[in-house]
């Protein structure tokens, strides 16, 4: 790196600010070094001390009360980062954008990156050298030229070197993934319990909801503790051969947990960038083989089966080159799986089915067992097609009631179960008819405005599903909250737009799957 | 905006950070309405009081001293918008992306944006309801997918439309542009004293240097105020008929000036964001008559004669309908223009033309003399063709140099002109031969490191240009600096790469051009 200008000593102090991220240092307006040099606030500088360096963005404080002059203070993150004690001496100097931005400028003029580039800009990323602008316009730049196939892996290798690997030392470490975008459909949580009591090694570690009402890691929650360490995660996957994790404790494709924090709220979701952002997590997680459901509906995120085909091809290129087994399944994303939306109610609709309960929403329970029985058939001793009878026989005699308590012990149970929330109100049928269409991100939404996922026991209980009768004045579902204002919000929206349409049993889109 | 929770009351606080043009709020992470809703730290917070509102990126702060629970802090920009007094009671809510923000997905996916998509974006970003990413990733993507001229014109009027418009009152209202990117080159300090003796009115309003060693606003300072109240601009530019300010001051198109500050760190140098960015400022300024100079050479922004036809018809396109009448001229970029590269050396090059001093550099009065020449054509009564004898007169005569003077008399004449700094240093001939190359990149990232602009008097001066003979050991230019640590930085990078070529005086790359 060419640094532009050396300067003189300042007293490094921590300034307790959480920029989320992004490296930002503090300077005050009165100090010598700004006035001489002509810095200038959210300029890139580096900050140095005994041979160690760091990049930051430079912010300008007027305050002395905050940071007096001949000070240099460091956001946690920075601070943490130069790893030097409050009081040393550091030299800050102009310092150019990071060495990889070159390759974002090709790439916003349309050219190919290729692995060297994408191991640059990760590496820099990873080591909080970009900042938030720079990522976006990288993701943006991506999003708008494409990734090949060839860049896609590429991009996957470069994520996955971020971080550690786990290493199972197991021939078959088994995974399994949905793409999202679909309410309810927790089957991550039948799926491990099932696999784990056949003997098979499923160390499922999930993320919290980013734009749904609950992930995996949030619903699991509600029945046990989901942060473990390293350690205590592989004692338990020794022992009870499955868990179901959090998977923000290990560092696996750390890069990824940064650049969501740009692509979330500037609403970035392709293709290339998913299946990266996918693999590389599995492939620093150990798996070896990796079942990918991709719903397909007109609210779902793949809408037509040619860009589920497409995204299938895509999946098995780059899991063949980085060796991992990868089968694709692709479901029925026409409305949500199961009744319940939310961390609560759907931790209720997971123990209903484990438990044979005769209220187990049957979809789930389907779905659950169909992908189970794919995974199981990772076992070279299971005949194609005897999965799913398999599957069936271990959550119909209660092994996979029992392997699921045995997880949730050993993770830490919850004493007390958060119920769900106690503003409620119905939403009601407008005419008599059949439910011909659910709309997935209308129910996300209002899911979400009544407070899922942070509030855990908010959500929405649907009492009807496709192609199911219904008279005027019934009730379509039910909204959970526990803060007035929320209630509110929720209820306003879903009386503006339901989600629901109610018509001829005729109107109904098909599915173009077989189930 | 559809707003998603609604929260209790905060005493208003101002921070004393300058955020750089983002609007930033602080929370403390203790504060009640931060823990209970689970705000995030750079999530975008609607911030409200008596019914004016603000969007702010909020970042948490861990420290009581910076900041009490209970308190919001804004920074100095936020506070000044948000406009209510210290001690206020505020409510702040989750807020979703500024509305326009849609608009920017769509151009990701690669569609058209329409006139009204142009006004709600750039409306939002100078409200500064734009985070700095999501600049980027506007900017990034009309990069990428590149902008129509239907939409460069819309994207103009837009633009223009964000701040004010000076009206003139008159019929003829000139201005000259060059699109940069030439070391040197100061013409418009030859070409307003010129044009304004002639009687013709040119309020010039020029920026500073971003990437560049000097910009006109730079050099002109060397000589004269150039910080002006638009009162006083006019009372100038009335009694003068010209002016050399820069052009902060007013608010001419300010969308732009915010844009900027994610430009330049990205690198983004785009024909349609040029020519728009150029354009909805001189539709502010009130310009009727503009006068483009595109200089094309191997290092300069454009590099062959076909962009410059390209970026000519777009100039001419939007100008027809924005009702400025445009004429652009292509120039020779294959080199630095005028002999002194940096504010000081510059400004002594300007004054030694104006004085008609025998040591002026020949090829900036030839260039500035042509350019002043088809500025003068834009008055009726002049026949095409007569104008480079007129500028000529005007200069030979003295006239321009009187003009000259009455302006940096009128604006403020600096007491003491600076001096060019005081370590000098000279690069050498590696050999005997003829210059046939030099790069204007190399030049002026040499001219930056050493100080330029901010330093004025640093810079470089050129004793060679292309086509001159040069013998071994001979010095092709002196470096100048005011600080040790620039100095080395100077010298070292024109140690590595001179930016000169001396070889052969076939290997010269002929211009294109006539003169």
């Amino acid at each position: 790196m060419t640094a532009e200008k050396i300067h003189n000593r300042l007293t490094l102090t921590r300034i307790a600010i959480d920029t989320y991220r992004e490296n930002v240092a503090y300077l005050n307006c009165k100090c010598e070094v700004y006035r001489a040099e002509g810095f200038q606030s959210m300029s890139k500088i580096e900050v140095s001390s005994d041979g160690r360096s760091i990049l930051a963005v430079l912010v300008i404080v007027r305050d002395s009360r905050i940071l007096a002059p001949g000070e240099l203070g460091l956001s946690e993150q920075a601070f943490a980062q130069l790893g030097a004690e409050e009081g040393t001496q550091v030299r800050i100097r102009h310092a150019p954008p990071p060495v990889s931005t070159e390759a974002v400028r090709r790439k916003i003029l349309g050219e190919r990156l290729s692995d060297e580039d994408f191991h640059a800009i990760t590496g820099d990323i990873v080591k909080n050298r970009y900042s938030k602008m720079e990522m976006a316009a990288f993701l943006v730049a991506s999003s708008v030229t494409g990734l090949d196939r060839d860049e896609v892996l590429g991009y996957t290798r470069a994520m996955a070197d971020t971080g550690d690997r786990l290493n199972w030392k197991e021939p078959l470490v088994a995974d399994k993934h949905c793409i999202g975008g679909i309410p309810g459909n927790r089957t991550t949580m039948l799926v491990v319990p099932i696999v784990a009591a056949h003997g098979m090694l499923i160390p499922k570690t999930s993320s919290r909801a980013i734009t749904s009402p609950a992930g995996t890691a949030d619903t699991m929650e509600v029945l046990a503790e989901v942060s473990l360490s390293p350690r205590r995660l592989h004692s338990i996957v020794q022992k009870h051969r499955g868990c179901l994790a959090w998977g923000g404790t290990a560092r696996l494709a750390p890069v990824d947990d940064i650049l969501i924090t740009v692509e979330r709220p500037l609403g970035i979701d392709v293709m290339g960038q998913m299946v990266a952002s996918i693999l590389s997590k599995k492939l620093a997680a150990g798996s070896t083989h990796l079942l990918v459901d991709i719903p397909v509906g007109p609210s779902a995120k793949v809408r037509q089966m040619s860009k589920a085909t497409q995204l299938r091809k895509l999946f098995e290129f780059v899991g063949d080159r980085i060796g991992i087994h990868i089968e694709v399944i692709i479901t029925d994303g026409r409305q949500p799986v199961g009744r319940g939306v939310g961390p609560v109610l759907e931790a209720r609709d997971v123990m209903r089915v484990l438990e044979n309960d005769p209220d187990a929403p049957s979809d789930l329970r389907q779905k659950a067992l169909r992908l189970a029985g794919r995974v199981l058939e990772f076992d070279p001793d299971i005949r194609g097609g005897q999965g799913f009878a398999i599957a069936r026989d271990i959550l119909d005699s209660g092994r996979a009631l029992a392997s699921m308590k045995a997880i949730i012990d050993a993770q830490g149970r919850r004493k007390q179960l958060p119920r769900p929330g106690s503003l409620t109100h119905d939403i009601l049928a407008p005419g008599s008819g059949t439910v011909v269409e659910i709309d997935n991100l209308q129910i996300n939404h209002i899911a979400r405005l009544a407070g899922a996922p942070m509030d855990k026991g908010a959500g929405i209980d649907l009492f009807r599903k496709l192609g199911d009768r219904i008279e005027k004045g019934e009730p379509l579902y039910r909204i959970y909250a526990d803060f007035p204002s929320d209630f509110e919000f929720a209820k306003e929206l879903a009386g503006r737009d339901s989600g629901y349409r109610v018509g001829k049993a005729s109107e109904m889109t098909m599915s173009l799957l077989e189930f």
